[in-house]
């Protein structure tokens, strides 16, 4: 079968790669409808993440193959939906809702690689949700979206409290950022202001939910965020780029008392602690336990509620992945869903 | 009247002060009963902040003497407890239970200092709680315990969300760690571990009801906490240091999906984002808002459900605050209650 290999930074390759077989009797076997490239994926394109033949991706929707004999939950011609972790959701940790830190889980990045025809699904019972049937066309982008932004977006606004009465800030316009606004709307946010410097991204934001736009950074961010909540600082800031920068302005954005939620993958922050102390937020945040998530998300897909696969602004065919690698880095598409 | 200045480092004097008076209408004048040292006025002391003739303390309980015109509900003759901050108690900050960060709040310690016989307390509607009567002399240290260490104690607890089946350890074993426990007790936590080498304080924090005693400390302290904890880490850790030891410690004896709750004031510390952003904790903290908890902390202490008084082990008059400071800072006495 045919998958997404970096052999270094910056080169793309799709090659032939064995098929996948069941290892595992907990084991499954998808072959994909679709998959796409995460913003993450940019970190070792770009050489700020070791890169040396990694097999890429970590989202997708598929249609079951095989299932080993312990699968119970999934069967062979399912539609499914997994999360960018596989996760037994048995032990204390997936039961508390941390099944992206599955005592027995682990990441597809860099080890299955999902950016490919066919995946080897660990832990099928605890990682896969199958939809209530077979998906439109028209379905694929958002149900895609569950499987990494959408569901990063929303447990960043979780992690963030956003909710009824709440101003929430988020700092991030990439598709885990926008996702960021809409799963804000969704939990009943009054305000979201969405920081953006790209018209495309400012109208996707308003589409999604956001009711200002603030194109400022860094400190210059920060007070604007403070002009728009009486000085004090909004209550939920989403974050989600995962520098320096943004963390700061995140937590300087936060009033004493709310909640950042942050998610952009952290590449060399280091917080000081005397300000992060005097500041008085909640910080919580990392890789999000999307599984956690995925049958209430998949449900409003299903429904029509929201449609997060909007997110998507260029389609490629697998075999031009290089292309899309490319278009997300010098930011033409926000992201890219590759077809198979 | 009589106050304590640290002159510089290590230099303490009990020296004549002026007689505060009302200069806000919303300011009361009280009178001491009882003051003490804090844990963390040993950061001056010992010279790891800056100290120039400061006025010490934060820590008070006393009879109201002369309210100002706006003031409404304590009075003349009543005995009240103040927070170490004061706070109007009406602004969004304060209503959201963040009055240490009231907009128009400040501290005591530095400004107006309470290791004094008489200060005056700004916002004293939204600072004082009067207790239900006259207190007995048994209850003094307990209803001063609860102006700070108890109250950041409580406040931690509550960061690291202590409750009914969860385990929570407690970093620190000093007077705010030593509340820690009994706050999670309170809670209602089931296994309480405290990390303590101090054979005096284990048995405090036994009596305050810690269920283990851990004495190994950084990296070896985690893998205690692990052991104990099925490999996976406490629900719930608390941190009563605030040196970047005690809060790594603290962060990584937590589980994923769990919390920390920091209130030792930090120096020095720096959070490295990225095991920060892949621990998956959640982390709160900061100066805590005593004044949220001050009147529920009063009742249970009025109620003689907790006896939190028993962390004073050495009683001075104020005029030989230095032997007190002493003492504190050599680890004689865990906390030292100055009389009046």
């Amino acid at each position: 079968m045919r998958g997404v290999v970096l052999n270094a930074p910056g080169d793309v390759q799709v090659v032939d790669r064995e098929d996948p077989t069941i290892v595992e009797p907990t084991d499954a076997i998808i072959r994909l409808t679709a998959t796409c490239i995460c913003g993450s994926d940019l970190w070792p394109y770009r050489g700020v993440e070791p890169a040396d033949h990694l097999l890429m991706g970590h989202e997708f929707v598929g249609l079951v193959e095989e299932v080993g004999d312990e699968v119970s939950t999934v069967k062979p011609g399912d539609f499914v939906v997994g999360p960018f972790a596989f996760s037994d959701n048995t032990c204390q940790i997936c039961q508390a809702g941390y099944q992206s830190r599955c005592v027995n889980g682990g990441f597809f990045h860099g080890t299955i690689g999902t950016q490919a025809e066919t995946a080897r699904i660990p832990f099928a019972d605890g990682t896969l949700v199958a939809t209530p049937g077979q998906p439109g066309r028209d379905l694929i982008p958002s149900l895609l979206a569950a499987s990494d932004v959408l569901g990063t977006g929303w447990f960043a606004a979780a992690a963030a409290e956003a909710g009824p009465g709440k101003t929430v800030a988020v700092v991030g316009d990439g598709a885990v950022g926008l996702m960021g606004v809409l799963a804000a709307k969704q939990f009943g946010a009054e305000r979201i202001i969405a920081m953006s410097r790209h018209a495309d991204r400012q109208a996707l934001a308003r589409e999604f939910g956001a009711t200002d736009i603030v194109e400022a950074r860094g400190d210059a961010g920060v007070s604007t965020v403070k002009d728009l909540t009486d000085g004090l600082g909004a209550h939920s800031v989403i974050e989600a780029v995962g520098t320096q920068e943004s963390m700061m302005q995140a937590i300087r954005s936060t009033r004493p008392g709310g909640h950042v939620g942050y998610v952009g993958v952290t590449h060399d922050v280091t917080l000081p602690g005397e300000e992060l102390f005097f500041s008085g937020v909640h910080l919580h945040g990392g890789p999000a336990p999307v599984r956690r998530f995925l049958p209430e998300l998949i449900d409003l897909i299903w429904n029509r509620t929201i449609d997060p696969g909007r997110v998507f602004d260029l389609e490629l065919p697998l075999a031009q992945a290089a292309e899309g690698y490319q278009a997300m880095d010098q930011r033409h598409a926000i992201k890219v869903l590759l077809t198979l």
